[in-house]
């Protein structure tokens, strides 16, 4: 395999995680030659690190020293579709975009959409368990997971054991609930090869955006807190601030107008007229919580723009500069204190924070931009980066709230834990993995 | 303690499972009580067996020799109701309907409801991973568990450690999710003694009743399949038959008319005209499916009298003799094909099969009566019994869909989990109770 290529397939879109020199890489296209390369890297005490699109932003698919990256970019078959169960089964290389639109032809829907939708696979959402836009409403990765095939060693057999974890029923409590744990595991415990997911009936209508334009990101944070309070369940409740929609619209042109500090778009999908009164009910919670203006979008294609804006968001910004991104979330009530946290931290550091979020969950994505080749702007941003995660933990938060935990993270897992929770978490991965092949060194 | 009340503690509702003589058992008050009790059963080698409400049908709640059993009904204490969060901290002995009114006052709805909500608490929901009748929509138990306070031994430290799981952040994925792990382990890790829950905003309007009458279980299995196939997502699909129509009629007198062979209950909730239309649609594909009759219910008090029955026809059926409850779970499209092995069965050992079913999920409860004292009719039952898991395992089915595994379900679970996947289960509990303190002989 050239240099190259090996090169970019030792690395996910994680900045400044530590990278490995892998041996070699396997564009693995069966689960057959997954287990026949777990059973031969087993016998030889070569670590694996398995991957999808390499779009994780931890550092979870990094290679490390000496060992094989099992590509899984090639598995990316949608294998079943069972329309009258709705449930699919996958390979994990499929993209999650891809899998919508394949399912979407019999009036199915996959909802869980990191803004990564377009280019992230079913692999990576599973093994992190990405969440998105719409988990408001409809839950994250491990809500639809039903069943795995995965690669195994340990208490299952030798390495490269393949087997089934999980069900195609609806419900199903036989045993512990090993999907469930494998889910999130960030590939510390096998290969996922095959994953069945549980599907939801295709809306029947488009959802109506409601857009908020706020005069400070603090305001704005209000504004998510009160909609909470309202009793209103938007699909999703999105943050942006000015400078991403600045970069969004450098690169894209798509005639947004940063008029404001930070916009909120609300996605409601509440059929009919009821829809229509929650999504006035929204408009007018975000006024009386002192937006500059808001409003019922009626042109379906100006609301596209500003959702697109906010898939964008990230790579407009991984253009203009390096780019650290955060992943903390925080109960919904401490969003206001969060976002004025972020502000404060980055201007004590000097250094300049754009901020998306998954408001409504209070999930928020700080992305600490340092110019290239700076390395006094590398350490201040670094020093940001684990301020803005303690900030987090004091607020009762957690240091990942979709990304995992993959390289970047693994102090602020050690400083969110309590140490016997640490000491279980250790404890299974060395039950299930007892050689410390499967990802080493990541996750926990 | 008196024998009769130790005696009681012993089991839960589980029809024939096997029960243990215990050797006391503790009605603990607080944490630091069963925190002291663990670390002292552990000093003499004895069995804990923790239990809530003693509501179980699978005898995970029952003693086993020598054990104390640890009763946590009397910590049942709504500890916070977080409303701008949307989540509240219970003790384990909450009664599930209890905690639906404490945050109801709120504003706020938790949606697992088990047909055994007014009497189950929420611990005995946690470890069982209770479904209900709205999981078809909503979800179950562990779905709403952010997270627990338990008290373990094993890597985490001597038994009798007191440490939190999970989070109180609406999305979190920081470390393996041992949360989602001790949901469903029926007490076998260690002791839940407090529980984080997820919350929704309370609905605005009453959800809408429809009602279909078929001329036999098997029509009614199949407008189950036509109602997935219409792409109709109702909030319950709760079918009853006529033998459990009956006993509940006779007992609680409710006027319900037993006119046909089975009912299909519906329950939908999307609000204003799109929840008509769609209630409108479901009686329609009722009565293209085959239905004696189909409709809308306008009477709210015949509609909570429907409901009622549903909840009722275990009890009503348990008065009347001893029963032994089934609990697997089919693929939707297998619920006509299993509901006729139902019969078929039941015909072929000469028992009276009631069949009471969340048929939306494919989540059937056959109920195999005896008459008590009949050891012929207690042979043939449990020959029925084994018949059905083996039945809904070849459909692609699990032997339990929400009632756990127990006692009653292992050998069930043995066919149902490949071998390598019963080994990992097992390695779990070897590594977090390596002493097999925690519900020794249960759920695995």
């Amino acid at each position: 395999m050239d240099g190259d290529v090996l090169a970019s397939l030792s690395q996910d879109d994680a900045e400044w995680a530590p990278v490995g020199r892998a041996l070699a890489a396997l564009r693995a296209t069966s689960t057959d030659e997954v287990s026949r390369a777990v059973a031969a890297c087993a016998d030889l005490g070569i670590p694996v690190v398995s991957r999808g699109a390499g779009t994780g932003l931890s550092g979870g698919a990094n290679a490390v020293d000496g060992c094989l990256v099992i590509d899984l970019s090639r598995m990316n078959q949608v294998l079943e579709i069972d329309v009258e169960n709705m449930i699919c089964v996958v390979q994990p290389g499929v993209v999650n975009n891809d899998l919508k639109a394949a399912v979407a032809e019999h009036g199915l829907w996959y909802p869980p959409d990191p803004a990564s939708a377009p280019w992230s696979s079913i692999g990576g959402n599973v093994s992190t368990n990405a969440g998105g836009l719409c988990c408001l409403k409809y839950g994250v990765t491990r809500d639809y997971v039903l069943g795995l095939e995965v690669v195994v060693g340990g208490p299952a057999g030798a390495y490269g054991t393949v087997t089934r974890l999980g069900r195609r029923t609806t419900k199903g409590v036989a045993g512990y609930d090993l999907t469930g744990l494998f889910v999130g595991s960030e590939g510390t415990f096998g290969v996922i090869t095959e994953i069945t997911l549980r599907l939801r009936p295709a809306r029947r209508e488009a959802p109506r955006t409601v857009v908020g334009a706020f005069p400070s990101l603090v305001a704005a944070g209000a504004a998510v807190a009160a909609v909470t309070a309202a009793g209103l369940l938007p699909t999703a409740l999105e943050l942006l601030d000015r400078a991403c929609l600045e970069a969004v619209e450098d690169w894209k042109h798509l005639g947004l107008e940063a008029d404001a500090e930070a916009l909120l778009l609300a996605q409601i999908d509440t059929p009919g007229e009821s829809g229509q009164l929650e999504a006035a009910a929204m408009a007018e919670v975000f006024e009386k919580a002192g937006a500059l203006w808001a409003a019922v979008s009626t042109d379906e294609q100006e609301a596209e723009a500003l959702f697109a804006a906010r898939r964008l968001a990230y790579p407009a910004l991984e253009r203009l500069s390096p780019v650290l991104t955060e992943d903390v979330c925080v109960p919904r009530s401490q969003v206001p204190a969060m976002l004025a946290s972020i502000v404060e931290i980055g201007e004590r550091h000097g250094v300049s924070i754009a901020t998306i979020a998954h408001a409504g969950d209070g999930n928020l994505h700080p992305l600490i931009r340092t110019p290239a080749g700076d390395e006094a702007a590398r350490v201040a941003a670094q020093a940001a980066f684990e301020e803005i995660l303690s900030s987090a933990l004091a607020k009762g938060g957690t240091v990942s709230g979709e990304h995992g935990i993959g390289l970047l993270k693994r102090e602020g897992l050690r400083k969110e834990l309590p140490a016997e929770v640490q000491a279980m978490q250790l404890a299974l991965k060395q039950t299930l993995d007892p050689l410390n092949l499967f990802n080493p060194g990541k996750a926990i």
